[in-house]
């Protein structure tokens, strides 16, 4: 079977890291690993440090009419919205995603009562994945309730869709550091990490494969999953279980 | 467009109550409302009570080549294989998913080493959701832990691959349960809560739209997604971060 | 036994509400509940609304030294360290805490390198619990993130250290509303559960009780949990585990 | 300051592995570093492991009234009850504890009825905590879930009660292991960690010093936190917030 061509997609990774330009990001030293198949696949590639954005709290899709000075979600959705497959990177701080893509989830959420021409929620036909940095411990909990989120609001996740790295527990160097501790390390933290390059591997081909099989469907019929038609009464195969 | 045709598909159900068979299940209750769905679109539908089986703890294909005397895993393995659709269902204890639906899951990642014909992890090409049923509170945080797990083996996850009911905060009847304190409701407890029935119902949808979808394909593509290509050292456009 | 007398006690009650001043917060509304309490004992309670400050991201205890140009947290920080009882209250969105809520942990755990007189954690000593509201589902796992964030940086947790209120699975009135879909309620929502009125009622007092107890003691003693000793060698009976 | 006496304590070790005995167990190698202390500390221990025992499943505090034909839960919830203290170790699977981890709090939960003399939930007064091994990812995820659970049936939680070991993301070695894919290690894995070491120390001796506190208070105060007294109508301090 020939290779997929993949050069009619796009993807946005949305980089939350705690950092704002130019602080060194380790996330984004992992997204660059991603991102780099998707460019060699002649993928449309955008990527957003979200903490350089003036983006306000709250659940509306434009906080400024709610009481905010500043809000640069509208621009930045609209990038989401473009979009085949939104990736979401965060590093891990106690455990947990950081605040910023806490943030993101809330913003993405926020939007989630728009439908598209189907009359489904707007995420329907999009893939999502996640990448998750730190030096000790959290990877699958983090990437648990991001992609929980993102399925929720409409996006598909294709199998293995989250990669990340961390050390040995305790402190250590992040993702990509050359030295700890003042001392030069071998090679930089995680680079030959076989685990990390497999699972980032694996992601990046899986959300191509998967966008692209649901982009050439022009995304998912709309035959019991139409919010639209649910409220106009249509209720497909379901029955009431009070009639039974 | 055409109403698709589901007839060609198969779920399974795993019903990962506490309580044996014949004891009552809320949580088979709300399986019917999906199963139901399924019936009528000609799936073909089957429904195990993870209980009622022998089922040994461990993370081998088969335990009883590891020191138990009985294990049932490897027949409801089969059934698991043959299907295209899972649905993993659970009540909530404590805010979390029960040890059965652990244990299950524990089973599912034991094959994780299992690959397919095109050398990807046995489960890619299936398509995975859930059922959650409690009194008070918990839905989101067990489906978090039980799609994270079955994308992480190799599963797809479609949009809203999760449904379920849950009461006001305390204790309270049971999903289906047609009194509480002896006195009778006016209707079984969650009949009438519109967003259980409607996410049911898209969750049971969006199942059977992707797995046609994913069925159509034959799976997906194994290029950038096949361990033993991996493992034969192919790399597609991956490139080592060290040599940058 | 006598009643005991906590009025030598303080309490602060961060909000992580979503809502800047002066929008109504639900969260607010149950906070009250917990501060009433309080107020009556003599405690004396502070409270602040975090979305309401300019804080800064980052893990630093004071980011202006790092590039921000604004960052309140440290006098905020002067408050929680001159409290013994902290008590976290978040919204939930999307069955997690608020970004607020994380944001606040992140600063929390950017002073745990600081240490007390006694060379422990800077948090020894205090008490800490959370207050969680929602129209839907979650309370349990917000308060899981958020306990284990304030134990693992040095608070003591007594029994129930929790307590929150939401509805029925789906969309509904939020805590201490007084309609809903434009129909008013009987009661504000909530209001009549026993369920939150009784968890409300025991952490506080358990906040107080174990607060009030360790205050007596002056904290914790310092054998087998001072950060400085162990860095000085110090081992107590701790055994290398490579000599056995 | 002198040195604290625990030598009036008892603490309960419960190893949550997936094998049974005698295989080796690297969670139990890890509950050997804290048992340690605890011996020379001179407090009374117990471990078990739970897999060994025939355990029913079900939340009713004797299975064996309710269709069972083994439950040794009962004599195990003795031993539970007459110690101070309850260490709750778990291996990590798939980034959260295993299913025995999971049976073992619902049954610890089945038993939440109970009440002591003072009207309280059975368990307080008493003190918990947490070791978890694995090699890759997962402790404080599962740290959250067994901590709450916990304090949420009326245990208490000192500061930092939380410990254990993981590698580097990825497949590698056990806590404890000589070797890995056959070749020998120039130590046991973690043995040498710092962090695991350190923590494991402070795990130990904070629940040694709260128990130790709790027990000459004679637990808690029951002003204000006593179940049999809320129901026969007291409420303390506590305004039903309809009345403001």
């Amino acid at each position: 079977m020939d290779k997929p061509d993949f050069s009619n997609l796009r993807c946005i990774y949305i980089n939350c890291t705690l950092k704002k330009s130019p602080e060194k990001s380790h996330t984004a030293t992992l997204i660059e690993v991603s991102k780099r198949i998707m460019l060699k696949e002649k993928v449309q590639v955008d990527e957003i440090r979200f903490v350089d954005h003036q983006v306000a709290y709250g659940i509306f899709p434009d906080m400024k009419e709610h009481g905010w000075k500043n809000d640069e979600w509208p621009e930045i959705f609209k990038k989401v919205i473009n979009a085949d497959i939104l990736v979401l990177a965060t590093p891990i701080w106690l455990g947990e995603k950081s605040s910023i893509a806490k943030k993101l989830i809330e913003r993405l959420y926020a939007m989630s009562g728009q439908k598209n021409n189907k009359g489904q929620y707007v995420y329907y036909g999009k893939v999502g994945g996640t990448i998750i940095t730190g030096n000790e411990d959290g990877i699958k909990h983090c990437a648990m309730g991001i992609l929980y989120s993102l399925q929720h609001i409409g996006y598909s996740i294709p199998p293995q869709a989250d990669c990340g790295w961390i050390g040995e527990v305790g402190p250590g160097p992040s993702y990509g550091d050359k030295e700890w501790k003042g001392e030069k390390l071998e090679k930089p933290a995680g680079f030959d990490s076989e685990f990390t390059n497999k699972n980032t591997t694996f992601m990046t081909y899986n959300l191509l494969h998967l966008a692209s099989i649901l982009k050439k469907q022009n995304g998912y019929h709309n035959y019991g999953n139409s919010v639209d038609k649910w409220e106009e009464g249509e209720r497909w195969n379901y029955d009431n279980p009070e009639y039974r």
